[in-house]
Parts: structure tokens; C-alpha cells; sequence
């Protein structure tokens, strides 16, 4: 059986989305238990008398004002995020997930599960799925400076979860760069790009530019947590935006909401191009840490929980600690 | 009168496009004389006996591989793309306008036209219409190093263009950041945030995020080299994989084949929220340098050299010294 911790408090709709989560993922998965924190009061109707599914009740939470939330982390040891994080360093779960405050849930590793031995930053890592083809973007903003060796790192801990969650068995890296051609970049990228091409052991296949990031076969893509956010945020906005205009179009002519109707499904089918399906993982700490976005839906909450139960599974922290550790003693 | 002077020769569709998109300007501009430098047997036949049309003739041009092109500005004077801007150093004319390379454009503007006294980096700038609103990016790469007082610059210089160009009495200025808040971001950004804070003469609104790129009310975003150029490459990227995702799922149903004609007005509205309709300008050396689209279409071309016509009439390279220089004496 593996165990989960759900910060059942996390999120723009907690306890609600949290719950209905809940249920699914452990519907679809007979070995996942998921242990969810939170007010007692308001999850116990929500989720009944679930199989796999117990609660630990707390009416502490993190607020979702994201400086309030970190040093709320450093204080308040009863708040639900707190409480499902202590239970990973107990070895009680295997992995946690929030959809409560980025910030909170990085210093809350930190504080609690802590660094791996050898590994000098952190990553956040969203996940996403292109049509088929996944793509693993880091760092998006868990440490905004970084230096070429530890972009190096990056690129084993997200090969290893390409191969232990999603089943790639050579994933391919690519560098985020402002050109393809080998001597592109700032000094970062300059120095990132020998010592990637120096590790015999990543599938490293060179620069790739963000305009190529939709159309290319590259699974991994490495860069600053500055840049990488940037990147996703720059994606994000442009999505929206075009989704919206569409929107705002198709309002405004009879023949074009017609129209609409008959593309209905072909407008829904874009949409997969683009889904990121599952949570983004804090790689680098402890234990799994699944970050699911604030906003998430049912679905997309027990996707995030079924990402952290297949981190687990897949044991990717103990393959990356294996890595570090051959390398420090190389 | 404006002389313009054309480097006929530069992007992907030359002599055609440039010879197309010099007609179209001249005609909608009585006040404006295009110099067109490039292989006069070619152009001749295109441009015919149009008023206000002159030719140069060279036989010679830089390639568009980036790498050569900077090496072919050191050393080859008789290009196209040479005479050009040697005709801005000379001041036969106001203004150079090039689908060429980049990389050849900045190497060669800072060769001849050299870089004004006092500014202290270079930056390339797109003009971005998003549906009515008009947005300046900028650095996007003509420098992928920055320091805080290069974005301070680089914020009077695209304000002025804002003013000068655009007619935006008091341009708002946004930091490209990571978040809102202050405090956000690297050492760059967190310095920077400070010196335009402290600018009285800037109207400085404080960090925006990528995100909100296309929905904001600011017109200037400054941020590093780097990081602009990974951000328009990501929108780029972002926005092409949206349109092909569009026409693979209606070519692949009879029915949304059947929508998309009756949205299709609705479909090339939206083509308005995101548009590129001018060229990118590289500001900070002594003359403007307007560098339209490699694959620009002879409309797009016409609006570049009307860009480069407009930057000449509203005497930003002037204005940008009085400041650079009022600087100076403080």
C-alpha cells in the first residue's frame, strides 16, 4: 500500500476539490491510501467513510498570500501543510500534495524534509502533456539564480523521473538556450551546455529554443528557475489570451457561434495539446513534494495525487540519491 | 522629405518583398524618398520609374546565416546592407530598414553608426499591436548581459519612442518580473526596481509578470536581453503551435471543416489580439535601424520603412541624446 498525504486545506477550492480528489485517485488506485489533513468538520461529509481514505484533523491552515505563507511554515506547526509534510519525514506517507501557496510548499520542504545530500538547488518541475508527447520543464522558480552545475543535476533528477513515471527509457535533454548552436547564451548556458555534453550518462541532445518548446521530441528541458518561469508565464498568458479573443470573436457574430458549435469538438481537442495534466514536483528534497495547481479541478487534484503515488512508486528519490551519491564519490 | 534608405537585398522573399513594400510606403507617403541599395538588374524591373524611388547598385549582399553575416560586415563594405547604413552615417538618409539577418544589423550598426555617447548598451525592440494597444519589449537580444542602469536606459529610450512614434503622452513603464510584488526576482531586477523607482521622469508602474504581457495596460517592458528574447520566442512558439493545433483538428472533421468557414471572419480577428505589424528597432545607436521580419510580406515591409519614416519625423535618436546627455551632467 502506498501512502499519500493530502494537504485537504490547500487551494482556491479546499476543502471541496481536495476532497472529490481524493476519491477518484483512490477509486482508480487499489494499493493508494491517502491520509488527508485538515478541519474534520468539513472533510468528514465530503468524503464519507471512503475506503483507503482517513483523515487527521487540524483547523490550522497556510494562507494562500504566498509571503504570509512562508513564514506561517516557519511558525505554525499545526497547519495542515505542515502536519502532511511531517508525515513524510516520519516514513508514515510517501509523498505529499498542495494546491496551497508555491512559496509555503518550497520552504516547507526545505524546513522540514530538507535537501538531499549532494544536491545544491532545488527544482520545481511542472509536467506537460503535448498530444501525446510530455515535456519536463525546470526550474520554474524554486531558486532564481543557478550556476552550470546545477542545471547538470536537474537534468539527472527530471531524466530519472522521465524514466521512472513516464516510462521513457532514454530521455532526451535539451538545454533552454536563444539559439541552437553550440556557444549560445550568457555565461550560464555557455558553461551548462561542456558540462552536459561531458555526462555520458544524460541523453543530452543540445540547445533548444522556447519557440521550439511545443514541436520538439525533447522531454527534458533545463534552465534557471528565472527563465523557466518566465517561459512557462509567457505561455500561460499567451493560452489565455488567444482563448479569450476566441471567445470574445465568437461572441460577437451569430454565424460564428453557429460555427463554433459545429467545432465544438475540434476546439476541445486543441485544448490536449497543451494540458498540463498533473501537478508540478519540488525535486531535490526528502521525499516526493506535488505541488497541484491552485486552482485545480477534481481531475486534475487526483492527477496530482496519482503523480505523487507513482513518484513513490517509482522510488525516484531514492534513484536520484543513488546518482548523487556516486557522483560525490566519483 | 525623409530618405529611407532600403537594403534591398535583406530576407527571405528580396529583392520582391523589399521592392513591393518600398512602392507601398511611397505611394502612402508623399513626404517619404526610398533609397533601395541591391542589384539594380533585379530591382529595376520591380521598382520601374516610381517617384520617390531611388536605386543604389551593388552586386554584393550578406547572407542570412547569422554567423557569416557578422563576419561579412567586418569585411565586406560594398553590401547592401554596408551601403545602407553608410548612407544613415553619411546623412544622405534618416533611416535604414532590413529584413536581413540580426546579427548582421547589430554588428554592423554598431560598426558604422556606432553606439550614442553616454547610452551604454544597445537593445531590440519589437512594436507589438494587441488589438489597439501597442507594446514595447525590449531588450530581446541585441545584449544578453544587462546591469540595472542598462534597463533604466533602455526604459527613457523606448518612453521617448513611445511619445515620439506612438503618440502615448506619459508611456507607462513596467520591470519584466517574476511576480508584482517589490522585492521580486534576481539582483538585476531588485536594483533595477530601485533606480526606475527613483526615476521622476519615467512613469515607472512597478513589476508585471509574463503572464500578463498581452493583457496589461503598460506600454514599455523592460527586462534583460535573455530573458525578452525567451519570452517572444515562447509567445511565438505558444502562438504557432495554437493556429496548426487549430487547423489539424478542423481538417480532420467534415463538420468543424463547415464551422471554420462560418467563424472565419471571427478566426482572422483574433489574428489582430497578437500582431506584429511593424518591425523590431535597435535603440541606443546614432540613427534608426529597423529590422522587419525575415519572412516580412510586402505589407509588413511597407509598414517597417513607414516605422523607420516615423522614428526619423518624431527625431527619437535626438531626443534620446538630450537625455542620455542631461544624464550625463547631473
Amino acid at each position: 500500500m502506498i501512502r499519500i498525504a493530502i494537504d485537504g486545506m490547500g487551494g482556491d477550492h479546499a476543502p471541496k476539490i481536495s476532497a472529490k480528489g481524493v476519491l477518484l485517485a483512490t477509486k482508480n488506485n487499489p494499493d493508494l491510501h491517502c491520509v488527508v489533513f485538515g478541519d474534520e468538520t468539513l472533510l468528514r461529509p465530503l468524503l464519507g467513510d471512503a475506503n483507503r481514505v482517513s483523515i487527521v484533523h487540524t483547523k490550522d491552515k497556510i494562507s494562500m498570500n504566498e509571503k504570509a505563507a512562508i513564514e506561517a511554515m516557519r511558525r505554525d506547526k499545526t497547519s495542515s501543510l505542515s502536519l502532511a509534510m511531517q508525515a513524510v519525514v516520519s516514513g508514515d506517507c510517501q509523498a505529499i500534495v498542495s494546491a496551497g501557496a508555491t512559496g509555503a510548499m518550497v520552504a516547507g520542504a526545505h524546513l522540514l524534509l530538507k535537501r538531499i545530500k549532494g544536491m545544491k538547488r532545488t527544482a520545481l518541475m511542472p509536467v506537460l502533456h503535448t498530444k501525446g508527447h510530455v515535456k519536463l520543464l525546470l526550474d520554474v522558480g524554486a531558486n532564481i539564480e543557478t550556476k552550470p552545475e546545477h542545471l547538470v543535476q536537474y537534468a539527472y533528477a527530471a531524466s530519472i523521473y522521465a524514466q521512472a513515471v513516464l516510462g521513457v527509457e532514454s530521455p532526451r535533454v535539451g538545454l533552454l538556450n536563444n539559439g541552437t548552436e553550440a556557444g549560445k547564451g550568457r555565461e550560464l548556458e555557455q558553461a551548462a551546455y561542456e558540462l552536459l555534453k561531458a555526462e555520458s550518462n544524460l541523453n543530452f541532445v543540445g540547445n533548444v529554443e522556447a519557440k521550439e518548446f511545443f514541436t520538439s521530441d525533447v522531454h527534458v528541458y533545463v534552465t534557471d528557475g528565472y527563465t523557466g518561469n518566465a517561459v512557462l508565464k509567457a505561455t500561460e498568458g499567451t493560452l489565455s489570451r488567444f482563448s479569450s479573443a476566441l471567445k470574445t470573436e465568437i461572441k460577437a457574430s451569430k454565424l460564428a457561434m453557429l460555427g463554433a458549435l459545429l467545432m465544438k469538438r475540434s476546439l476541445k481537442n486543441v485544448k490536449q495539446y497543451f494540458e498540463v495534466a498533473t501537478g508540478a514536483i519540488l525535486l531535490g528534497v526528502n521525499g516526493p513534494v506535488i505541488k497541484a495547481h491552485g486552482s485545480s479541478s477534481d481531475e486534475e487534484f487526483a492527477s496530482a495525487i496519482e503523480q505523487g503515488y507513482q513518484v513513490a512508486k517509482g522510488d525516484v528519490i531514492s534513484k536520484l540519491k543513488a546518482v548523487l551519491e556516486s557522483e560525490e564519490s566519483e
